[in-house]
């Protein structure tokens, strides 16, 4: 079983121009799964990608969904071979504002090092590079193991249909481990392996007052303002000392290690990098963490957006009639969705008065998902950056939340190994989004050697 | 100085059906003040008063404004004479919602016994009772007083010329007392006085956190939330038991005397009639006070309006990049507005923590007002009410604020006392607007006995 390592290195390298003219052929259709419009591009992308996988020697298919198709192909290998779990996504957010795009979103241009253009990062990159490191192996039959690809066109918008496809033919997706290149790194020299990812949970909730819009002069000082009672439930959410307020919220939350703790000093931001990215004038949190501590390992919990009463120019003097207020969280390994549900209510209950009414809408949640260092894919995937990047990837908790991992987890119980070669400037959902192309280069070249080690498993 | 107040007031009643027919009239004309359409109808309103004023052998003329016209209006009985400033506006509310008025707003109808129309109650009927009463009187050589009418066409909108054209024309307004009939009675059988009014204090508060809507899970525990500090800073404007917690905001307030308590107690409102009137689960408010206390007699604060982050259907989970509020506060006598504005900006400057910046418009107001009920005026006025009814007035603490009142005082130093004949359930600024006919001819016969009552005085 001989992997012949130096020419799929050698021959990504030389087919990178027409690699590169694929991900542009791919950039250009602009596959925006929010917008029913583009219904017919959602189509053309995904057969490029059925084709593209069977010319490799995959046999690929495209499944309906009640919205956009799914893409799904596979290599075999062997019946014995470790079998993989490539996770991509082709669609891609829409392009708005475009008058900010200094070219159009769906005219890819190489700029420099980058190459501009809506998805270039997020993720049709990472889904060519992915291929590509698959081709490279397989045109010196040095694949040897199992690969599956799942390429889905509706993660830009939460993926409605990917839970039940994965529960109808679970069949499909027998894997060892997933690999899942849709997070990124943190700078062009800092290769990172994504370990944690936050879990969500996000409601809201309506508090009623009078049955119209009072005068503030005829009723002020009888009748409780909904927009006074949202302040006071929204605010009492929190701790003064930035802590989140709710009952037994942090009962459950799993303590970082020293281990973790060091990984995540080893990131390079710190509380300048945060300020200079968002403008404030001072960070804020929990104390006893830093902030990459807070947005990597402590749950949150964000007021999204509230409005009530008169919203115009100027002033009305009323007492609203309602107000409306919507919150999420973010969850942290070991905390239970439905938990976390219950808390909420309870702090509902307890807190909202009885001189108004209320209802809400949620919780809805997904939890958090973390990864083991020390599995062999997460092994595997630490040499082959560690091999090209010539020094150890950096560990990351990723505040964020990336659903597909839960599911993966829960319903076909295949955990997922997360890299991926975007960095943090690229744009991602902003216009004139972009890709390092060096950094693609050597992502690349990661995955065929990522591909290789996992050979050995 | 024979006063043939019999034949004045069987003047009245024969001239009734006249009466109305002027009323309808000038419900007519659509004089909506906010509403640039209107512009043209805002002067055939003021022409028609100026030319019926005239008509009664009054000097009326009109003065152009920066908006809409003032009329003003003389009646010389003596230079020893006691002189009466009326005040009135002739401009309305807009009509909207129009779907949900049964009858065109400006296409004035008998129903029952109601006039429906905009402006019906608001305040053209007391308009044109004011006149008729003076009209009744002239008729017998029975005005013994000096009378002058202002009529304004910016009451709906705040009154923005106002203030200037009694500092530019001080000279036209020497007089007395100022009779005020804006204000209105609890019940067609409860006679009403109105003895003060709240002044009003408001501002907008914006709250600035990071340059743009962040991701929340990128950012969230790093950042403070505008929001947040929103909910925090305008929760903890109130005290858990519903009082203001601004410092120092009861320092001044005015102490409400037995009498006035008792007065108030005798008001026909309760818990109950609120709750009806509102559609509330149950009353809240400042603990010690009784509901008509609280509104007519203790400041208060009110969320008027706020917003920020996603107003949009479902979830989006960002950290809003601001948060904006519309807050106000209802005065009462002997709170200095400069003194709250200066508790708000102490206030906001000790709350709102480093880790976000902000800005105020505002705090801008106006004083409460309080009318001796021992002033000659006021007595005039009760013994007025009391002929007419058959039993004395109560005298009410208004919870609005009427800033004509406190220009009135301020600058020509002119007290006002307070009345009218409209009714809570007239439906000022709102669809169908009505007018309780038998309530308005009693406010003619007590008006012609105010303008007889004063002459002794």
């Amino acid at each position: 079983m001989t992997i012949n390592l130096t020419d799929a290195i050698q021959y990504a390298h030389n087919q990178h121009e027409n690699t590169l003219n694929e991900l542009k052929h791919l950039v250009k259709i602009p596959s925006v799964s929010t917008d029913p419009d583009h219904t017919a591009d959602m189509h053309e992308a995904a057969r490029w990608l059925e084709n593209k996988l069977t010319s490799l020697g995959f046999t690929a298919r495209i499944f309906e969904t009640d919205k956009h198709p799914i893409v799904f192909a596979e290599y075999k290998f062997s019946p014995d071979a470790t079998t993989i779990l490539v996770y991509g996504h082709y669609d891609v957010q829409p392009p708005d504002p475009l008058d900010l795009w200094k070219t159009g979103p769906f005219m890819p241009e190489i700029r420099g090092e980058y190459l501009f253009g809506r998805g270039a990062s997020d993720m049709k990159g990472q889904v060519i590079a992915s291929i590509n490191a698959v081709e490279s192996l397989l045109k010196f039959d040095s694949l040897k193991v199992n690969v599956k690809f799942i390429i889905e066109g509706e993660e830009e918008i939460g993926s409605p249909s990917l839970k039940k496809f994965l529960e109808e033919h679970k069949e499909l997706f027998t894997a060892n481990i997933a690999l899942n290149p849709d997070t990124g790194m943190i700078a062009p020299d800092v290769p990172t392996i994504t370990l944690g990812l936050r879990g969500v949970a996000h409601f809201e909730l309506n508090i009623y007052g009078p049955n119209r819009d009072l005068h503030s002069g005829m009723f002020g000082g009888a009748i409780h303002n909904p927009a006074q009672v949202m302040c006071d439930v929204l605010s009492g959410m929190h701790n003064p000392d930035g802590s989140v307020a709710l009952p037994g919220f942090y009962d459950s939350v799993r303590t970082l290690s020293e281990d973790e703790k060091a990984e995540l000093a080893r990131l390079p931001m710190n509380e300048d990098t945060y300020i200079q990215q968002t403008g404030v004038p001072k960070l804020w949190g929990e104390p006893g963490f830093t902030a990459a501590e807070r947005i990597g390992a402590r749950p949150t919990l964000e007021i999204n957006g509230m409005y009530s009463g008169y919203l115009g120019e100027g002033s009305k003097t009323i007492i609203p009639s309602f107000a409306h207020g919507k919150v999420s969280l973010r969850l942290v390994p070991n905390q239970d969705p439905a938990e976390v549900k219950q808390q909420i209510q309870e702090y509902l209950e307890s807190k909202i008065p009885d001189t108004v009414t209320w209802d809400i809408k949620g919780p809805r949640g997904a939890s958090a998902s973390i990864v083991d260092r020390n599995l062999p894919a997460t092994i595997a995937l630490r040499d082959a950056l560690e091999t090209v990047w010539g020094k150890a990837p950096v560990y990351k908790l990723e505040g964020g939340s990336v659903p597909v991992v839960g599911s993966m987890e829960n319903i076909l119980g295949i955990k997922s190994v997360l890299t991926g070669f975007g960095l943090p400037g690229d744009n991602i959902h902003s216009p004139n989004e972009k890709l390092h192309l060096p950094t693609w280069k050597n992502g690349i070249d990661t995955l065929i050697h990522f591909f290789s080690n996992m050979t050995k498993i």
